[in-house]
């Protein structure tokens, strides 16, 4: 392989990288809309912000998921965390408001 | 609201969450199978697994599409430093191997 072939090769990688991430974007986008709906819902209901065993139960699902879609199940719940993190972070902030 | 239509209106929103996490999985799990290719590109071809230029181009164009699909553009650029961190640890583990 030539280094102009390497160098096609990077850009045609990283034009589907690039294709992916936007699709992280607006899926995360979605994924916040979803989850400020439920920021809303608890806070009406009295609910708390946290649900661990909820959360329990959804990192034992990525977990699974992620290893038959050969990701690092380990990589999955460290996203999921940063994820749940802002979610918590976003529900008390509504709370304060 | 009731509770039984809060609790009714939790799950309904859960669901979608848990389908958009589905779809996050498996896109970031199909980003990992090009940077593995990008990765071995890389070690033949003698290039550095950082690239400090496209990273940079990369958090910016995201930003602007979070921006845009009303997504934090902190939180975008939170997330795709904690992704980047991990292909960088992935080449580095490949080119150790």
């Amino acid at each position: 392989m030539t280094a102009d072939d390497a160098k096609t090769e990077l850009l045609r990688l990283r034009s589907s990288i690039d294709n992916l991430d936007a699709a992280l974007i607006h899926l995360l986008a979605e994924r916040f809309k979803c989850t400020a709906q439920v920021g809303q819902l608890k806070a009406r209901a009295g609910m708390p912000s946290a649900d661990p065993d909820r959360e329990a139960v959804q990192i034992a699902r990525l977990r699974a998921l992620s290893d038959e879609a050969g990701l690092d199940p380990a990589f999955a719940e460290k996203i999921l965390n940063v994820i749940i993190a802002e979610v918590i972070r976003n529900h008390q902030a509504f709370l304060e408001n």
